[in-house]
């Protein structure tokens, strides 16, 4: 089988075996906890679909180094410093470590562990190359897959495209990953004869062009065929095709359209094919099609009853690779564990050992407004996930992360592949639509937990890695072309700015040219521009910990006029009172009311970023500890890019300013200045 | 090994298994002759690295059917109709036919068959999955690999993408074709033992977090490989990391860098190491690059002495599939040939087996111009290639397919794979420079033979398919936004407009009232514009087969009124008198002289498309089946997308104008009307 050809031992990065030397030589053998998760999600996909977790666990179980493969290693002259007790170290290699991970059909979000290794340290890192690939690769077709089958909503997809995939091999395991993802199954039969995934297939034009006529041919294959035959029409002329076929006077199961306008087209044949009295003849469509053609296919009412799709599912070929990584986040060493994280400039990641828990809600009967008056329904929705410690628990959330195998061993029977695909189908039912359009939307929330950000912080103190302003500056904008440029300015209101406000930031007003100096610069640059603002009741709860400021209706709750637009729509800080704007028209420009420190803490803020589309923010204001600091993080858990003008912020303390500093960097923020950012061309263009 | 795991004989699309199954039934036992190619090449690249023929052959020659296999099949319900015989034939089967092949390591362009097979057609049917998808990614990979290491400039590139392959099986053919397509080896251990590829490799984040300092993971590793170890310095801060091993005091073969600005960072560490006597220790770089980074990297004079390449090229990420296709062109029975092709919309062929000539011709030494004054050198440069038939015959070009199996059996050794890398080298060397920039730029020239041409028409002919105006012009648009929309006005002129013209086209002066729309419309959305005008001498010797017209300097010669711009360039037939513009001023209108049928004929055109950087052509004018037609087949030649504005042009025959467009049509040109090229959005983004 397949799956269980020898040599997978040496599938496999050389350097995972010259550390795995290395650890070995030097008597290393310390229990390490890494964690694979992808980095960020890419921009054309809001979720994924775990999958990839059957072939990492089948590779774990039989890992073994043949004679051969050490006699192979010993021969290369990287290890020719190696010593002999090494190569028979590898002779009796087994992996005998312990996995989590997040079953196969679950979705996942960024950031989110799927697969958690402790062992010791050299199986956990021999292991790296396979399991990074298999996660990788089909976690990546799993989630094309979804994408496909919600464009189709309810006709069947069928995975087409070994042909196209990045070799044979490749196209089984994508085939099965199509699967998983809710496709109605391949034409590769190979995937059908190890899974038992169902199996489709039609016929090519080289079979109609063998025959002397169209009407031969297909006569031929339905002799064969008379109940399964799927017959192509358009090897010619499609309508003409269609005709032929329908004169057989014969009952056809279903006939294929592979080119041309697909939805004239097919509203033609269907015409044909009922005027002849077959009203059963499915049509079947396929010619390079996505997700993104089948949703319009769907939306102008194709009557097509079935896609097949190739290329673009099996290779996942707008994103064929996700930016999935493998970190050592801790180490076991007598007893004692060590947290591991790093530092390299956007490459840092968080320590420890986690779980996800994911949090859902009862939602309120279809088609209700889920105002709170509807009965509830029995259904719920996911809310948001939370990245914590492992040893942390939240009873009212399902944890993500399960035990999967123990010492080497799988800890459950394996749960069928239709089992797999029901859970795939379950979770995408109960995560928002808000959250699934197949173009760019707002994110599904995912947090860390507060235990986990203290963690990273004393993690952080025994490296003393302050980042430096002048060194963060010189990183390059990434940001791409088609993100929008926005502001957010962070409430620059005279109750914080002026050296008479009521909670005063001190040295407040000398940001104060370099505001007006960004504002110009987005008017000049029709920059959108959020400016969220303080809106306290006289009774505002946090005037127990604040002296009362930004008390709705006084002076001190204004703006400075430095930050102030002609022309400004203000969102109060409730429930729907944005309405996203059917057309552009001037600059958008908006006052967010808040009572939180984040700007997110508006209701409509979700809103309000989805009316923009995907962006990069350029964020400044006061004070850099609380509500810039809260607003920022609020961004980067969307994913959205953020640069931080370290010269248009003011803390209340030099200290809380360094330390919120610090956890917006480790969170991914760039630190630039005014004048970068008011350069000629528009900082995300550069 | 790998390469001889079972079952691949169901690693296959079951429409493959059930046509071969209607063919045994129907006792249909002619010869086929299929041809695999890529009918276009994307847009991103200049030319292919033919790849994958060996994987191809190993499974021609070893494709068996077992018991488990025939027994899987024959429960599948797409099978119950099918008698045993079938299924017995199928336990017997063995691939016995003929390959011809393009060598590996060969440059191949689009249209060129890569490989040609000939054998009973179920043979030839089955085959056709696997044989698809093996040749697909590996020439993908391969001619990315051509791609980056042509970018580095001599500087080694190391494949690493292993991990982020689509599937682990994927990242050892990855990694075999990337070291076809120049590269330097690889970190798959795997390709090293099964293919001899050299291996290399460094140490991971992980390996300096699990200790307690940076500065004992290096002497660590140093210890276990003091002549091979690679050391990672930015798991904390590079600069710092560097400062660490260089103060070891101790010979290091090189140092890595893996984030932030490799540029600064490069040349920061080399002073570092400079500065400590560690001369020669070499900087590898490595961190989601590609031959983009690559390229700027070298020109900005980064210290860089290696490259790892990992996602970018193992997955071939802009593109991660070709549109390779495996064609019927020939069938052959009763000792009669019988002629294949097919007209689907956007999916025609060219019928019958083909050769690929490629003539070359000498150049002159490094760094001459080439003027023909200068001594020739002993250098030859790819010229142009011609796709015939096999019958015909060109002494002065090399025939690139060559027999590779002969009734199921390879009929030569395999090359070895550092002879298929430096034929790769060898090929690169020879394709001239202005056909492999990394950004778009002028195509290698294919055209097809006369005789090739002569077989299309006379297989039309037998299927009778007049294309129908008004269907033709229903094909959606599908010009990429980033394509330039130019207009190919052609000949446009009084000799051949007027009634009283020297060589006036019946009827032309009905389109007038069109040309006028479609440049009014070119002039209003500053539409780059290029006219062609006959410009004859009065001894020109095609005055023998038409009157004298268009000479130059006659009242004849100029264009009408209509099609004429205020300011205009006239760039005359003779090389060198077009100069590229080096900034755009206004808009691009010129007067192309001629003394062809075709536009091409003018030695400036190829610089003149380079100028125009990706474009899509609307094209009208006269004569449809002369100088439009010949205009036309040039442009799709080069593979640019061509509209016709079938009201807009006027044939001198009837019979030859229709014949013309089937031509065009049969060519990949779309037929449009003047209404819709003047619609309110410009035709390319609507």
């Amino acid at each position: 089988m397949l799956e269980t050809y020898n040599n997978r031992a040496l599938l496999v990065d050389l350097y995972e075996l010259t550390m795995a030397a290395a650890y070995f030589e030097h008597r290393i053998d310390c229990r390490a906890t890494f964690e694979l998760f992808v980095r960020q999600l890419p921009p054309e996909r809001g979720y994924l679909v775990a999958a990839g977790l059957d072939s990492a666990l089948g590779y774990l179980e039989n890992l073994r180094f043949t004679d051969d493969d050490v006699r192979f290693l010993r021969e290369q002259p990287a290890f020719r410093t190696v010593s002999d007790s090494f190569f028979r170290y590898l002779r009796q290699f087994r992996f005998t470590g312990e996995v989590r991970a997040i079953p196969e059909g679950t979705l996942v979000f960024g950031g989110e562990p799927i697969l958690q290794v402790t062992a010791p340290v050299a199986e956990a890192q021999v292991i790296e190359t396979y399991l990074l690939s298999v996660i990788n690769f089909e976690t990546a077709v799993a989630s094309k897959a979804a994408r496909v089958v919600t464009a189709a909503r309810g006709r069947p997809v069928w995975e087409f495209g070994t042909r196209r995939a990045q070799g044979p091999q490749a196209g089984v395991r994508a085939a099965r990953a199509a699967y998983v993802g809710g496709c109605a199954g391949t034409s590769n039969v190979l995937t059908g004869y190890l899974y038992g995934v169902p199996l489709a297939g039609t016929a090519a034009h080289s079979w109609t062009q063998v025959f002397p006529t169209e009407r031969e041919a297909f006569q031929a294959l339905l002799d064969t065929f008379p109940e399964t035959a799927i017959l192509l029409i358009d090897t010619y002329d499609s309508l003409a095709g269609a005709e032929t076929a329908a004169k057989l006077g014969r009952k056809i199961k279903g006939v294929r359209l592979d080119s041309g306008d697909l939805l004239e087209k097919s509203r033609q044949v269907r015409q044909i094919l009922d005027r002849h009295g077959l009203r059963d003849t499915i049509i079947f469509a396929s010619g390079d099609l996505n997700e993104y053609k089948i949703e319009e296919l769907v939306a102008k009412g194709a009557p097509i009853d079935a896609f097949g799709v190739g290329t673009d599912l099996a290779t996942s070929r707008d994103v064929p690779a996700l930016g999935v990584v493998y970190k050592l986040v801790e180490v076991e060493r007598d007893g004692h564990v060590e947290y591991k994280t790093k530092f390299s400039e956007k490459k840092a990641h968080w320590p420890g050992r986690k779980q996800v828990f994911r949090f859902s809600r009862p939602v309120a009967g279809k088609g209700k407004g889920g105002d709170g008056r509807e009965p509830r329904g029995e259904r719920e929705e996911f809310h948001h996930d939370l990245i914590a410690r492992a040893s942390e628990n939240y009873p009212e959330a399902a944890p993500l992360l399960d035990l999967m195998m123990r010492e080497g061993r799988r800890v459950d029977a394996r749960p069928t592949l239709p089992e797999i695909r029901s859970r795939t189908l379950w979770n995408l039912e109960r995560l928002p639509e808000r959250y699934k359009p197949l173009h760019d939307g707002p994110r599904y929330p995912v947090a860390n937990s507060a235990a986990l950000e203290r963690l990273l912080e004393e993690v952080r103190k025994h490296y003393v890695i302050a980042p430096e302003i002048s060194k963060a500056s010189r990183v390059p904008a990434d940001a791409a072309m088609s993100e929008t440029l926005v502001f957010l300015d962070v409430d620059t209101q005279v109750d914080f700015m002026d050296p008479s406000g009521a909670l005063y930031v001190p040295g407040a007003e000398t940001i104060v040219p370099n505001l007006r100096r960004l504002m110009t610069y987005a008017g000049e640059n029709r920059i959108p521009v959020l400016s969220s603002a303080d809106a306290h009741q006289p009774d505002d709860p946090s005037f127990a910990r604040w002296p009362p400021h930004c008390v709705v209706g006084t002076p001190g709750q204004r703006r400075i006029p430095e930050t102030q637009f002609a022309s400004e729509t203000v969102i109060p800080n409730r429930p729907g009172s944005f309405r996203p704007p059917t057309k552009w028209e001037g600059q958008f420009v908006i006052e967010i009311e808040k009572t939180d420190y984040s700007v997110a803490g508006n209701p409509n803020f979700d809103a309000i970023i989805a009316a923009l589309g995907p962006c990069h923010f350029v964020v400044f204001g006061v004070a850099t500890e609380y509500c810039v600091r809260d607003s920022v993080l609020a961004l980067r858990q969307l994913s959205l890019p953020v640069d931080l003008v370290v010269d248009a912020v003011k803390p209340i303390t030099e200290e809380g300013g360094r330390r919120a500093i610090e956890e917006m960097v480790a969170a991914g923020v760039r630190l630039v200045k005014t004048e970068e950012v008011c350069a000629p061309a528009p900082v995300a263009t550069r």
